[in-house]
């Protein structure tokens, strides 16, 4: 990559690439702190139960024992992203199987362990609501007594554990039924999903002697971390530093707390660092799953396919605390629609709170739920009306200039260009040989996401050899946003990316930056990135200008770090002669920063409101659309994914191989989500599966034999090069998409996921 | 402190200290990194010797030696501050005793340095000069034969050996002795003095798979040991990542590079972490010194005391590289007048490289050396006109308007007051008990400094909470500099300390600064640090507009976080929810960044010229004035400091405490460097003293019983709430304040530092 000046569109490699193939790269596990104490979390017993008491003398007599902290450790107050429910262990009473109650820090992991089992817990159990119609009986337990519902809008819902309703409407719904020539019906069902990172969640936590707390997490946000963990410990976020080593994967669960403030807590008791890393079982039952949905649609048409109405009844099971409920719920609303013109829509939703795992932010936040429904329905419409489902999502595909649901007008749109790259791509793939006693089928998706969301800032530095140090506070997850991020500025300087650094996450440097989520980083990271490096490059012509007495004006950024006189090859300066200029003397190095709020290019202000939740506008609009080839097993019912198709409009593709990366990996997922992946609870609360051998996550072998990226570039106006974000789409279609193509294949269709072989022969010799 | 809003002017607690008083701060030696290697350096045998080549064989064998790294290993590209004539590691010649031949990584540094031991060097021994005197001689031996001489400014100098030359004429010198009632005309020697921190320099160098540096070390700027690192290893300046752990001292030696490269070489020939930190003995031989300096100097004045004339030739002794040789000389050259109006200058010297340890920057650069030459003068006209020394002083002084030598004119300047201050502090106090054998005196001196230089640049961002992040790449070195730029950012907030952070320095985030040196950081990084804070301000005003939903031009900052409308003490938002505000939408967080580029407050562009330099505006004059009272022992010439007074124009003081702590650290090295202090070398060039036992530093016993700092605060309009810096002041003029006290108390004058026993006996004895 050494001469690649231009180097946003080029397949650049990741800048960790080598610590990571060689085991080099430094996880929160591989790290250490002299006088290091480890920490174990003593679960729940019961999904639940009144705490009446416990006994922590037993445990705190085992040798090795430094500490114990309890809910009566830290204040009162209860905090969560935007309920505040949650209390950092559990205190009074319990509510799901797992949760913490007690954390101990200990001389190593296996007595902090043995600590935690000796630790009596004296219990009252209570009844508990596992499901969403036990949730919502109207004799249900009620899971939180103490806290009112946030919204009463759907009077005709119980109001038992309700945490979130929101509903969005628009046209004329009741009306538009009878102009429809085709209507259909269905209820979806879908299961908790666990994130499965490579890395289990954890946290260390060091104190100094003034009290100030650094953390090491594998987290989504430092920011987010210092501003949690100061909440629930009520200290400032300035006391505590918040840092982020190399991060195996987040999908979500990981932008907010997991044992970060059970780490301080024991590190601020003892005074010595504290380590703790879930085990895969507490990963498991205390992290975070997607929320189980059920879904009731409706949509209607016209005979020539034309889409006229959508209704949506969207169910949600948050667990036992709201986490990010209320905005998977609203955006599962406002998804719902789909990415068609359909001009009359009711698409409401409710999310209750049962006695399990708490729900939350995973890939794709609400939308797989909604799109498994929809392109469900859009392929029965199509069946019904004989029109190939290609060209019924292309009669109705929304494009440039429309409104999304909500209000928002589209800036950009790939979607047609995304679904007849796909017919044509699927139309020139050879033909697989046979199987004996399989049925085959190709099924699509079309879908839509969002890329963007809340604030970010960047500061940029020229150093004095003409290199450039870039601080954002994003942190990499391991999708490769650090490589990206620093593309775009090489990029824009016409510089090679060797020639810029890019700055580890620390609460203490780095710009506020809300976390790495939502499609977000290359999208909103990257404008603020790009824009702190124009400016960077604006005051790298001036003082060139200076140097070389000629307006600013007539000068240019050629690439290698140079400015040249426009017309004239020979006339040039260097960055570094730049920089020098810039430093040497009473004066200061050559810097840009950049946040969106102030920077003259204010966003626009339309909101998407929807009632019970106002999103502002939401950023850049993403498309794509999926088609999956899959056998299906006449005798066991089991699928097989054999090819796939995902097109997707990613704006522009900084760097083509990490888009595809993430289609495919996006894809893989989706495909466990639709048709292996359940978490499974017993009728006591209790998680039956939190193991890798019992929870059945694709492996490589179980991948796809191919999968197509299919990246189509429709450059979004506001996008950094006209980029927007790819994270979640590979995902959405997935469960539709194969869907789809069991349909195809045997006529018969799943509606519920995972589709296990159980599931799809029920459906085989079930009615249609 | 909790409820000082208004913390500029309060001696707010050190935000390091309860780490630093539990032993608890980490220095570069309490490091530790996994798979860590331990290094040592073989130092040359030979003042001057031809290396004809070196067998590793035997060091490599032992068991437990990783690698050896020799000049071979690196480019042979020279290196330096100003000229570039040093070589990482002596090649084809060795140009002093102790100079770094070789670096070894091993397992243990026992085993470390065992190997270096074990390694052959076959020297052929040259002829070397080891004073000013022999290496001007027609015939001297060269240090560097390859070097031609940079300027060549006085032909009666001999060129041998002069590395540097320069020359500041103003008036009609030559014609104005004529003028004088009386001209004293004197030669002052002065000796090469160590820095003496508490912690030897150390690095610690870990590469990563990409084959990245990080170096942590005891240094005085990230970014020049980043930028230095580079250049010895032909890398770009972001292949590497420059931290710094706590430092415990520097006094300028650390500003320079030493063992960064060799522990960075290190750890890429075996891709293990390397650390390595100088014994006592290694950091006395290899590091640097103060420059050993004769001062020619001849001062007249008129009969009522108005000073006329000043001619000063300076000869600095530079050791073996140029390191900042030219920028000290300079300095030295520009600050010999003093800081009197005398109309008719000439002043001028050279520096010669000798076969010694280099000299380099040191808590004065160069100043000590002429005022204690210059102020030693002063008073020897004040007794032969009868004028009392301080009355003399007072008559001369410069004042605000004022030009001082090569042009720059004052905006401000406390000398009257602190010449007044210290009169009238002498005069009140008590006298002290009468020591049979002992004569007592009181010496005064009178100085200035300047306060600046180079860049800096400063990010700050508003978190969520309301609390502030402030990231400057500045350095503290063990002075308080993190204390006093927090409180700078607080005031201007009207926040407490508590709620704004201060970031480690990081060459990855950053922002470029050029080192803690030069009594700046107050100056410099604080006038960036109230820029940024300000643009803070003016950000926060402009959002609580937008909430209040009035201009923000009526609203105003408030203590403890808080916006108020102006006239209406209920109507406020707070911080917090201006934050919030900011972050929670898509725009971004509130951040402000500040070089002084850019900022249109460009600072005034006339240079003070010196023949064979040029400084720019240096940054703002400081100004002292000290009085001391000694005790000469008539019996063995000891001489004893009983009691200081030292004022000190620091136009404000931000941190009294820490004002106070500099003006008296100061003395004490100062007193050091007059009394005791002075690194010895023999015939062969060997340095004879490299241990606390045998090199006398003052200890706390030595210490003048009393020390009574004297704040003045005259305001420097270019200054952050007025303030400039005090890093160096309290040692400059100590040496010559304690030559006066002896002169006072025993009628005779020592003009020789360090003023040892012997020398003060000499003088008791000899001529007048």
């Amino acid at each position: 990559m050494t001469d690649i000046h231009t180097s946003v569109g080029h397949s650049v490699d990741r800048l960790d690439a080598a610590d990571k193939v060689t085991g080099e790269a430094q996880y929160v596990d591989d790290l250490y702190r002299p006088g290091m104490l480890h920490g174990a979390i003593l679960g729940s017993t019961h999904a639940h139960a009144k705490i009446r008491g416990y006994k922590l003398d037993a445990a705190l007599a085992i040798a090795g024992v430094a500490a114990i902290v309890t809910a009566d450790d830290f204040s009162t107050a209860r905090t969560g992203a935007f309920c505040k429910d949650e209390l950092p262990l559990a205190k009074g009473k319990t509510i799901y199987l797992g949760e913490p109650i007690a954390a101990i820090a200990a001389s190593d992991a296996e007595i902090a362990g043995r600590a935690a089992r000796a630790i009596e817990i004296d219990y009252e159990p209570l009844p508990a609501v596992l499901t969403i119609d036990e949730a919502l009986a109207v004799d249900a337990p009620l899971v939180h007594e103490d806290l009112v519902n946030y919204t009463k809008i759907a009077p005709s819902f119980s109001e038992r554990n309700v945490l979130w309703q929101c509903r969005l409407e628009e046209g004329k719904i009741d009306s538009a039924w009878a102009q429809c020539d085709v209507v259909v019906e269905d209820v979806f069902e879908t299961a908790a999903q666990h994130h499965m990172y490579m890395e289990p969640c954890g946290a260390l936590a060091e104190v100094d002697r003034s009290g100030r707390l650094t953390i090491w997490s594998s987290c989504q946000s430092v920011h987010l971390v210092q501003q949690r963990t100061a909440e629930w410990l009520s200290i400032p976020m300035g006391r505590i530093r918040a840092l982020a080593p190399k991060i195996g994967g987040g999908f979500g669960a990981k932008g907010g707390l997991h044992v970060q403030h059970l780490a301080a807590a024991l590190a601020l008791k003892t005074g010595r660092p504290v380590k703790m890393v879930l085990s895969r079982v507490e990963d498991f039952e205390i992290v975070r799953s997607r929320h189980p949905a059920r879904v009731v649609m409706k949509t209607g048409a016209k005979s020539d396919g034309t889409l006229l109405a959508r209704e949506a009844s969207i169910f949600l099971d948050g667990g036992a605390y709201a986490d990010e409920s209320p905005t998977v719920l609203s955006f599962a609303v406002l998804m719902a629609r789909g990415p068609y013109r359909i001009p009359h829509l009711r698409s409401r939703g409710l999310v209750v709170y049962t006695n399990k795992l708490k729900a939350g932010a995973f890939r794709g936040f609400g939308n797989p739920q909604v799109t498994f429904a929809g392109e469900s329905q859009i392929d029965r419409i199509a069946e019904k009306l004989g029109i190939h489902p290609v060209e019924l999502r292309l009669r109705n595909a929304v494009a440039a200039g429309d409104q999304w649901a909500g209000g928002q007008t589209l800036q950009a749109c790939g979607l047609r260009e995304c679904l007849t790259k796909l017919r044509d791509a699927v139309e020139a793939a050879p033909e697989l040989p046979f199987a004996p006693q399989h049925r085959r089928g190709v099924g699509y998706s079309a879908f839509a996401h969002i890329s963007g969301l809340l604030s970010t800032g960047c500061n940029i530095y020229l150093r004095s050899d003409g290199s450039v140090a870039v601080n954002t506070g994003v942190v990499d997850i391991g999708q490769g946003s650090d490589t990206v991020l620093t593309q775009i500025c090489a990029d824009a300087l016409m510089l090679t990316p060797e020639r810029v650094s890019f700055a580890s996450p620390d609460s203490d440097s780095s710009p506020w930056n809300w976390k790495t989520a939502a499609s977000r980083v290359t999208y909103m990271a990257g404008r603020v990135v790009l824009a702190a490096t124009i400016e960077v490059r604006d005051k790298i012509l001036r003082q060139a200008g200076e140097i070389m007495e000629c307006s600013a004006d007539d000068l240019e950024i050629r690439p290698g770090g140079l400015v040249g006189l426009k017309g004239v090859a020979a006339k040039t300066v260097t960055f570094a002669q730049i920089a020098s200029h810039a430093i040497a003397r009473l004066g200061g190095p050559i810097m840009g920063a950049s946040s969106l709020l102030f920077d003259g290019e204010r966003l626009d202000p339309k909101r998407a409101l929807i009632e019970g939740f106002a999103f502002g506008n939401l950023g850049a609009y993403t498309f794509g659309a999926q088609a999956v080839e899959a056998e299906v097993d006449e005798v066991t019912g089991a699928v097989r994914v054999l090819r796939v198709w995902s097109a997707h409009d990613v704006g522009r593709a900084i760097n083509p191989r990490m888009v595809e990366g993430q289609i495919q990996g996006g894809f893989v997922q989706g495909m466990g989500y639709a048709l292996t992946e359940e978490m499974q609870w017993d009728e006591s609360g209790r998680l039956t599966n939190p193991t890798l051998m019992d929870y059945k996550v694709p492996t490589a072998l179980d991948a796809p034999l191919e999968i197509h990226p299919l990246i189509i570039e429709d450059p979004e106006p506001s996008g950094p090069f006209g980029a927007k974000g790819v994270g979640e789409s590979g995902l959405i279609g997935a469960a539709a998409s194969i869907a789809n193509a069991i349909a195809n294949a045997t006529g018969k269709r799943v509606h519920q996921l995972p589709m296990t072989p159980e599931r799809v022969l029920d459906a085989l010799i079930g009615e249609d």
